[in-house]
């Protein structure tokens, strides 16, 4: 089968791998039916990361099942499936406590841009869509397996609801569904932080209330002249630097929520900053598992359409343009077809 | 009168001062009841902290209003009252959110290990008794006035509750009364970490049901080997240094809760790391004057006995005393009477 892989920074390549086969009895192997590129698989591709060997990439997935393991009794061939970028049992006290991504099982899940990939854990980690969905559904369904799980996460951490005022910061697209999510939570007014014309009308159609271009100290300076002077309610932190961070932090007023998925890069907190800001800080590896019956039922029933942050669509064979224009940001999210 | 001032590190002097009088219409003056010395007194006396310049100390305080401004309403000469490090308004919207020490119109309050004190903004920071307190009440409403309220937002901020397992780092009188706190607010099992036996049996007396000695790594490791492997759901850090809030972070469970109030000192926290514990962090400055009238409440119907903390009791002459006592940790908690 086709597979994407990475051999160093900026260089990935489409090629010949052997199809996945069930390893344990609790896996599942699945025909992909679309995957995508990253924000995070960037990190590797600019260098920031480094690959010690080649790499196969990809871990946003929806396909449809081949075959299971013995151990398997809740999913079956045939069967479109979501996932995450976590596999976990769903059944242990962290899963039970709404934290699949800390799941004392956890595994990782990759080699999603390719054409079959193997799930561990299938029972726990994959929901099935009560039927085969349609091709326009498609897109949404992918962007639930991660960019859309991590927003809406992003936005409960922010502790998002009616009433409050909300800070994007990040422009990507989970910032983008960050933006959605707050909406669908009921956020009074959403203020999305970027610069770019295209994203900042896509965040419009998502819910963004207003617009602010400016970044760091600026940017939080904008943040308070629209609050009142205090800052945001829920702030939510969707890149991963130290600029980022600090920017959220900064934006939240006292008591206020940060929910930050960034992956963090190079970020150190001051102990005393944070102490004084009075902030709450809650974020990490969003756990996708347990919002996608929500968010497949949301999608379904046609009330969100995640999948418009896909502004590319590439076959599977130009992985590598795909890396490429979302590096220079040509594109948002670029959707992979196998 | 008589007042507490620092010159420099382990230079405490008892001297004579002006009498402090009514500055703004919102001021009120006090007569002091007892007064106490806090914890983080010591960072200036260690000289952790600069002293730049002849400082009056103390900022935990009950007595008897003496005088108020013309702007007060709701206090009156003659009234037992509590207040806390903060003075607030008490009607912002950073207070009426529950965060008064986060309020627009924050002050210092400073000089309460005297005579008589200044206390801006009295009818937001002040909480007046129903009637005089007995003299056997007076040492838990002065704990009230800072370490049993910050030891209740720690509980807060850890979001302990019925079926939690709660861990508490630091066994001074806020780590201590953290567990008071917690005990209150229903959790099923609190992990006091100490490892000083008078401490040990106060932490049992205020409703610890384990003792852990180990500090650091050891320590963490003894939580989730008391905790399934997992760690507790709500961590108390009550110290402020970085040994202390990595031993928080790491004995917390995915998605837990980190309360912490130790007044940060030289703490950098690694972002990565942070983003992969899973956990909530919230503290800071705690809030006390929100839960004053439930505290104070909860005392004087003798549900509570904070005052046990003040293992040490000396005329305000003798704070030099008070100081190297609790330094030398010989004390846990010193009160003083003017």
């Amino acid at each position: 089968m086709r597979a994407t892989i990475i051999y160093a920074a900026g260089d990935v390549r489409v090629e010949q791998r052997d199809k996945p086969t069930i390893q344990e009895p609790t896996d599942a192997i699945i025909k992909l039916a679309a995957s995508c590129v990253c924000g995070s698989d960037l990190w590797a591709y600019r260098g920031i990361e480094d690959v010690k060997e080649p790499t196969p990439m990809g871990h946003e997935y929806v396909g449809v099942v081949e075959e299971v393991g013995s151990a398997v009794t809740g999913i079956k061939p045939g069967q479109f499936v979501i996932g995450s970028f976590f596999a976990s049992d769903n059944t242990c006290e962290i899963c039970q406590a709404g934290y699949q991504s800390g799941c004392v099982h956890r595994q990782g899940v990759g080699g999603a841009q390719a054409e079959y990939m193997r799930v561990p854990l299938a029972d726990g980690t994959l929901v099935a869509t009560p039927e085969q969905p349609a091709p326009d559904q498609i897109a949404s369904l992918l962007a639930a397996s991660d960019v859309l799980g991590t927003g809406w996460f992003a936005a409960l951490a922010a502790e998002v609801g009616p009433g409050k005022t909300v800070a994007v910061v990040g422009d990507g697209a989970v910032g983008l569904l960050g933006i959605l999510s707050a909406r669908q939570l009921g956020a009074e007014r959403i203020i999305a932080m970027s610069r770019h014309a295209d994203r900042q009308a896509l965040a419009r159609e998502f819910g963004a209330t207003d617009i602010v271009t400016e970044r760091g100290d600026e940017g939080v300076a904008k943040i308070k002249e629209l609050t009142g002077g205090l800052g945001a309610h829920s702030v939510i932190e969707a890149v991963g630097t130290q600029e980022s961070m600090m920017q959220a932090i900064r934006s939240t007023r006292p008591g206020g929520h940060v929910g930050y998925v960034g992956v963090s890069h190079g970020v150190e907190l001051d102990g005393q900053e944070l102490f004084f800001s009075h902030v709450h800080l809650h974020g990490g590896p969003a756990p996708v598992r347990g919002y996608l019956p929500h968010l497949i039922d949301l999608i379904l029933r046609g009330e969100i359409n995640p999948g418009k942050v896909f502004d590319l669509e590439l076959p599977l064979d130009q992985a590598a343009d795909a890396y490429q224009a979302m590096d220079e940001r040509r594109a948002i999210k670029v959707l992979l077809r196998p």
